[in-house]
This record gives structure tokens, sequence and C-alpha cells, in this order.
């Protein structure tokens, strides 16, 4: 059988559209023959159903610049998983941008019109924009040619805790605020800050403060300006997007606590009836600005992380270059994206 | 009862010797009276053991400048979980330097002669110093002001993975290198590189190769520097630092992989006696240059991750500085530091 490597496809005949394509679905069929990927004639070369391509046998091919070794690595994973999947180049698929590989359910083929999954090949080296996440697979080639699946996915966050409490006196302290005579509310239905003692003062952290006494339930000597500067002194920028985030979660109706445990920014409690009787946490959340870049390795920490916990790990994105004044404006979670990024077994 | 703030000390006198010091282990004896830390002082006020100091009753003594919230909620932990303990002052305690604390065993206290743990605090904004780590315990006090106990420990690695492997060929592709032929040795006994597929070829990440490459047991166009270009190419410095502590790794007698799906440099196997029959790896390494700084909750977020996957977090610090030769001298790992970081529950 012959194939022909004519720029960056594989050309081939009939027979050979009859055998991988109709029957495997390899390729795009092109007035009754099929090119193939080189992706996808690497993969038949490796599994010696043809032999060569312009003489090149699978050790040539793999080794020359027609095929990329990561792409190759999850190609093969998908197939050995039982999955029939085409390479994401225009005019082969729909919405071929962003993706590398369309796959099909298990049974299904590029002749039926489903989709299983949308996947997007990166190497352990290269780097993620937190902003090209959501509606794709990240397949993850690590140095060992191991493939991790990664699911990313736009969502909102949503929960039904919503307790009301009433105003309440707080004193700044270094990087807390101490409410001395609390109602018994803010700690016990709401859930705001950690008993000082068994039965008195509650202690805030800052981003708690700065929140209540923003929404006009917490009076402070300098008001929430002087908790917000407190706040930018000891943690920049990163306060201003805490904050935002904070207040998003809160005005979803999901009360957050920190994430500190886990490495995250916050844990989240969609459900809160009592501090007494809080069931689990579902979410871990961290904070990013839109504009960052992961590593693919600190994707793989996090997500593998939250998944040992039981919790979802979502990258609250916060829109860049604000004035930091961090007013009104930027409490209603409007310019907030939520990406959850779970691992996936395909 | 009398107590006065006289700069850094809280002056007593023998009635607060005797209730205090003599049956619960606060302050430090002096002429018969007692010295207390502000910190222990604020701990008496908080239990209503002394009304006041200087007329500063609980709420105006943590509120001043004379004792630190993070401290008092160390001090105030650990009390709770039933320790004695003695600020770690300069002629208060041996060893004062790097310690903010000495906890003495439960039922002893500042009169025996036992150290239970040496306690540095640090709160969740603070950095720590690599070079610090070790024979310490950290008590990071997060924003919610919850303590996080980790033990750190200098230690050596060791272990019997030592298998002899013959010397064979490979190929530089991308980000990684393919033996076609290799000694089965290579995989099987000793766990260099993946199987490319069931009975064939093997390929080896870069930084095995580099190693194997620098110990004369593979040999690849343009030898062992060849690779080692590569690898800086796609890692820059890391790559160096990365391929001292594999070397250091295998020269130890432990077989290191891929700690990627850990989001660590890698993950290690102290007896592997095949490939078949791994059994569990002890370790997850993760590779810093001894000048680093952590921030308290990238060190809360590998502990938490090793301790679920029932594996123990090892830092690997390299020399700074190096001429980036990486040439014998670096391979035999004596300038490496190792320092393990668990969780701990006093």
């Amino acid at each position: 059988m012959e194939l022909t490597l004519d720029g960056d496809v594989v050309r081939a005949g009939y027979e050979a559209r009859e055998r991988f394509y109709d029957s495997r679905g390899y390729g795009k069929v092109r007035n009754g023959d099929i090119d193939l990927a080189p992706v996808e004639a690497a993969h038949l070369l490796y599994r010696g159903d043809i032999e060569s391509i312009d003489g090149m046998d699978f050790r040539a091919f793999l080794g020359s610049a027609a095929v990329s070794e990561v792409d190759f690595a999850v190609y093969k994973d998908l197939r050995d998983r039982g999955f029939y999947l085409t390479p994401a180049r225009e005019g082969w698929v729909d919405d071929a941008a962003g993706t590398d590989f369309v796959v099909y359910p298990r049974g299904k083929g590029p002749w039926d019109n489903e989709v299983a999954y949308r996947i997007r090949v990166v190497g352990e080296r290269d780097t993620v924009d937190a902003a090209d996440l959501g509606a794709c697979v990240l397949a993850v080639v690590d140095e060992e040619s191991e493939v991790t699946y990664l699911d990313t996915d736009r969502r909102d966050v949503a929960g039904t805790s919503d307790a009301v409490v009433p105003a309440t006196e707080g004193e700044l302290l270094a990087e807390r605020v101490v409410c001395w005579e609390p109602p018994a509310e803010l700690y016990e239905q709401a859930f705001y800050g950690q008993r000082l003692d068994d039965d008195g003062a509650i202690q805030l952290s800052l981003v708690e403060a700065a929140y209540l006494a923003r929404e006009g339930l917490l009076s402070v000597d300098g008001g929430a300006e002087a908790v917000v500067e407190r706040g930018r002194e000891v943690e920049g920028d990163r306060f201003d997007r805490r904050l935002a985030v904070y207040a998003a979660l809160r005005a979803s109706g999901v009360a957050p606590k920190t994430g500190f445990k886990f490495g995250a920014d916050f844990r989240t409690y969609a459900e809160v009836e009592s501090a007494e009787n809080l069931g689990h946490s579902e979410l871990l959340v961290r904070v990013l600005p839109a504009g960052h870049q992961f590593e693919p390795r600190d994707l793989a920490l996090d997500v593998r992380l939250a998944h040992g916990v039981r919790k979802t790990m979502v990258f609250a994105l916060t829109a860049d270059g604000g004035d930091g004044s961090g007013h009104s404006g930027d409490s209603d979670g409007d310019d907030i994206e939520w990406v959850a990024v779970e691992r996936l077994t395909p």
C-alpha cells in the first residue's frame, strides 16, 4: 500500500480508506480516498498496519519533524483506551480552534455526529493560559510520556448559605479583626470568623472583615477602607482579588472559609445551616488574575489534592487591570470567571 | 496580684511564681520572683487567672503592641492541647536561636530537662527560608487563626535500588530519548524509562538519559552534553538542578520516577526489584535552589498532598550559583540537602 507525505498530510488511496477510515475511523475522506494526519499515520506504522511512508518506518517517521511525540503519546493512549478520534484540523471537524483531537464516544466514529471529548494536548513544560480553559480536556504529557487528563469547565457557583446577620462592632488588630461582643448569628448561622474562646469574642480574617464592613454589617475604626488598606499592606494586590472573589461567593449563597490547609484561597460551603452542623465543603477555590499562565504541574498538584479530599478545584479568574478601589461594582462577581478542573479517566 | 509590663517582660512576684510557674510552667524564675513573656501574660489574662497588667485587660493587652496575635494563637493552641511551653528567649532556654517556643513533653515542664518540640511561629503571609528548615516544627497561623504544624527534618535518602544495566544506544527526539533495542534490565530491573510498546523500545526522559549518558551507559549522538543542552533549552537552569538531584538519588540506591501526577519533580522507590513488582513509592521530591523562600501555603499544599497519598514530602535543596556545567563533582550529592516536611498533630 502506497502512502505519501504531502506537506502536513499523508495521502492514501481507496483501499486505505476502506481499511482505515471505514472500519476504524482514521483520517478524513477526500474524493473517495483518504488523507491521514501524520499522527494517525504514525499510529498505523506503530501498529504494523502499514510498513512505511515515503520509505520511512515507524522509527524514522517518529524521529522526523512530521509528527510530534507529545501528540503521538496522546493519540496512542486514547486509541489504547478504545476510542476513535480525529485530529482537529480546519475542515476535518467543527470548531477546530483550541482543540487538538476530537474524541468520539466509545463505539462511535467520525461518521456519527457525537463528541465525547475535545482534547487539547499540552507538554509538561508548556504553559497554559487560564483564559483558554473551559469546555476542553487538557491531555498533559509528562516527561515520561504518561498522559494525565484534566477536564476543564466554565461554571457558576451557587448555594443557599445566606443567613442574615445583624451589624456589629470590631477592633482591627495587626492581621485580623476581633468582634468582642458579636451577635450569635455571626458565627453560628452565617459562619463568619472563628471563636476566640468558647462563648465570647469572634476573630475575623481581614477579607471577612472587609466584606462585612462594606456590606454595612461591621463597624470598625476607619471603616472598610482601613481594613482593606491593612489587607493590601500584608498581601498586596492579591487582597483585592481575594476580596472580590469572597464577595462574589457570598453573593452566590456560598460560605467561603480559608483554604490554607489545602494550599488554596478558600474552601466553600454551599448549604450552611449552622456552624455546628456544617457538612462537607464542596469546592477549593484558588484566586488568580485572568491573565494567569499555569504550569501544568501546578494544575496537576491542585487537582490531585482536591480529588484526594473529595472536593472540586475551582479557579476564580478576576478581571485584570482593575483600579484597585474594589468598590461596590466589584462585588457583584460579574467580572469573575469560574473554571472547574477535575481529573478525568477517559 | 500586681503585674507590671517592663519593656518586653511582665514582672510578677513570689505569689505569681507559686501559682503560675511552680504549678503550671509559666514564665522564668528570677531571684525567687518570675518574669512572664507578654504572650504568657496574655494567656493568663485570657484565662481569667489575672485581671489586668498595668491596667490593661485581655482585650486591651491583645490590642497593644506588647503581644503578637500570631504568637498568642500558637501559645493558646499548645496550652489547649495540654502542653507546657516556654518562649524561647536568650537565657530562658538553651539554643533559643531560630525558635519561638520550646514545648515540653505532656506532663513535663521547664523544671524537667526534656524537649518535645522546638516551635517556630510563622504567619500565613510570611515567607520561610528553605535554609532554615530542619530540626524545628513550623506552626503556621492562617488568616483565620487556625494553626497547622509542619515537622521539618534534615535527613539522608537511602535505598537498595541499584540494579546494574549494560550500556545501550539511544536516539534523541524533541524532549525524550528512545532506546530502540534496549537491554531488558534497563526497564525491568533498574526501572529506567517507560515502554513505548509491550516488548520493544523504551523511552527515557531527558533527565534519565542525561544521567545514563554521563554514567557511560547510554550512547547518543552528541553524547551526554547534547542531552543536557536539550534539557536546558526546554527547562532552563532547573534541568541542571533536577539532574543533580536525580543523580544523587540514584547514587543513594533510590529509583526516581516523574512526580508529575503529584505536582512534584520525582517520586522515589527505595527497593526496586523489578518494574513489574514495584511496591509503593515512599517519597515525593521537589527540587529547589538552596536560597528558595517558601510561601507557607505552598508548603501546606505539598505536605497535604504527600500525606494523602501516603508519601513523605522531601525538598532537595541544591547548592546555588553552580557553574551550570553539572560535571561529575555535582553527581555525588554532597552539595544537596534533603529536608523532609510532614504534618504533625502535637
